[in-house]
């Protein structure tokens, strides 16, 4: 029941919106919410003497479930009321009629991917930030998901900067689509209190992630996801390795002293990167990172907030930035070759 | 540091109050910060090679020693410019004249109690919900606090509820004074990140508290503090003991069914207590929970916010409901003698 209040809407156009479904389903209890974007089945194991349904407020009945014990509970509707009823409890929760919520789409399509839930949400976490907040280009405003036959691809920009992570899976289709923002960040939200599979098919416009117990179905974006390939340089100049913690420590410091734009200025030598930055208003700083260079010395200045969102999804000890030429995007990657993760800074425009 | 900041004022007439004041002081570094009802005095070891002062931004000089590691730094000050260097860091902070920092003043007068910090945050904890949150009633906005010979007695109540809490210990002066509740709030943060003991002072208007390494020192209310002692009945009628844990769990779902004025009943008969709650709008509740009384069953409707507040303060397994009669307060005690804690619930006007 957890899973369902966050994405209840509050929707004051349509009130309904804020109840949630309950409904005997299968031998199980189906409770259901929607914000006419996203779905939520949740299925919970109950013994069912007769069908039944109706709609609840969300807030009383998360409210309640999580204050009542494991014990059992018995329930039946009448008239719109909910009873719910043990040895130790008499309740009443005043609904609605079933009939007024809206019908959450059933996908007829057979599963595309199956993805581990951890997995899943790790991969999701790696782009969720780069996704674009606004919505000026509204197929930027999600995760570009590309099913092919051996690899599932997910890539975010907002054009400032670029993540993609890659997954060797088998696919049962080609699939390429845009899922949107707030999909992806629901989908963390779930995956995140789940072990298992979750099996994911995608039908006309609409995706869904799901297993036993739960499915999320939710709307794609339509739209042609920009060539974003093309951005990723395909070589490198010069390379550092550097222990990620001692690099997130200062790019912080750094970042204290930085001006508007953000801007912190990178100088890679032999065995360091002098990390600078200073700001008119509150003063200046430099400081030291040990390192190791391959090829050429390099400088260069970057937003250190994109640093530091790169850093934080980056999931080894050392990380390693290539420098591609000047104007040209900074390149972070984890120093670890099992893992196919991909962060680009675009260059600062003076 | 971390406990300078949060008293840093946004004001915005006199803005040398974002800053800290950082001066050598006895051979030690004292860091201090005021927003003129409250002033905190930091003192750092150090080893110091020539006196000097300054005033700097605080939110820039928390974040920085938030960031850095345990090594040693040198400080130095030339035209209201700190220059923090170590051999990883060289960092230039922009301050301001020292002379336009408000004087923290200083006491005079000796300790008239010591109190063990924990022992200082639990009482404090204890009384600070009561406090009145509105203005109407300057007096009732801070927490009285009584020191005789042999016992401190802190107090709060916004004529809703009232937390009496005692503690026996000898002390130096007699004194009555009311902390104002933003004080009380900044002393419970304080101590709760602190050991031993905290020696208090009382001067003219002004309250201390302190230890080797820090101190507080706030202005106090003006007023008398009513006379609360006649409120609190001094007998009981009938007693109900019961599981803190299992009451409170079913207050907070019997809450969720309360109507406007958050009233839930409380029907205490010779085993158990019945709550009972009903909304037009959501729907009702009754549910049970286990209880020892002592004397006649009772009946009484509480606000179930006030309740469990009681309850978050009691610090004991088993929780004393005493019920004085129709009209009367009801009464919330630890059961455990050595904990002198009075809670009392007003009664609802209906």
């Amino acid at each position: 029941m957890g899973l369902i209040e966050k994405i209840v809407s509050r929707n004051p156009s349509l009130p309904i919106l804020n109840n949630v479904l309950v409904k005997t389903d299968n031998g199980m209890l189906r409770v259901s919410s929607t914000n006419l974007e996203i779905g939520i089945n949740c299925m919970i194991g109950a013994k069912i003497e007769e069908v039944g349904e109706i709609a609840i407020p969300a807030r009383v009945s998360s409210d309640f479930i999580n204050n009542i014990s494991d014990e059992k509970i018995t329930l039946h509707t009448k008239n719109n009321v909910l009873f719910i009823n043990s040895d130790k409890y008499k309740t009443q929760i005043l609904g609605f009629d079933p009939k007024d919520f809206p019908i959450i789409p059933k996908l007829k399509e057979g599963p595309v991917s199956v993805i581990p839930s951890k997995i899943l949400r790790n991969m999701l976490y790696s782009v969720v930030d780069s996704i674009a907040v606004s919505e000026t280009r509204p197929e930027l405003a999600g995760v570009y998901a590309d099913f092919s036959s051996k690899k599932v691809i997910f890539a975010a920009t907002d054009s400032f900067r670029l993540s993609e992570v890659c997954l060797n899976t088998n696919n049962a289709n080609q699939h390429s689509v845009i899922i949107p923002r707030n999909t992806v960040i629901e989908l963390i939200r779930i995956t995140s209190e789940m072990d298992g599979d979750i099996e994911i098919k995608i039908g006309d416009n609409q995706i869904s992630f799901y297993n036993n117990d739960f499915e999320l179905i939710s709307r794609l974006i339509d739209g042609n996801y920009p060539d974003y390939k093309k951005i990723i340089p395909g070589k490198f100049l010069s390379r550092a390795l550097v222990q990620k913690i001692d690099l997130e420590k200062d790019i912080r410091l750094a970042g204290l002293f930085s001006s508007n734009i953000s801007d912190v200025k990178l100088s890679c030598s032999e065995n360091s990167i002098l990390l600078k930055s200073k700001n008119s208003d509150k003063g200046e700083i430099e400081t030291t990172v040990p390192a190791m260079l391959k090829n050429d010395p390099f400088d260069i200045s970057v937003n250190y907030r994109y640093l530091l969102d790169g850093l934080k999804i980056i999931d080894s000890d050392k990380v390693i930035l290539e420098f591609t030429g000047n104007g040209n995007p900074l390149i972070l990657k984890p120093y670890d070759e099992n893992k196919e993760l991909t962060y680009l800074i675009m260059p600062l425009r003076s």
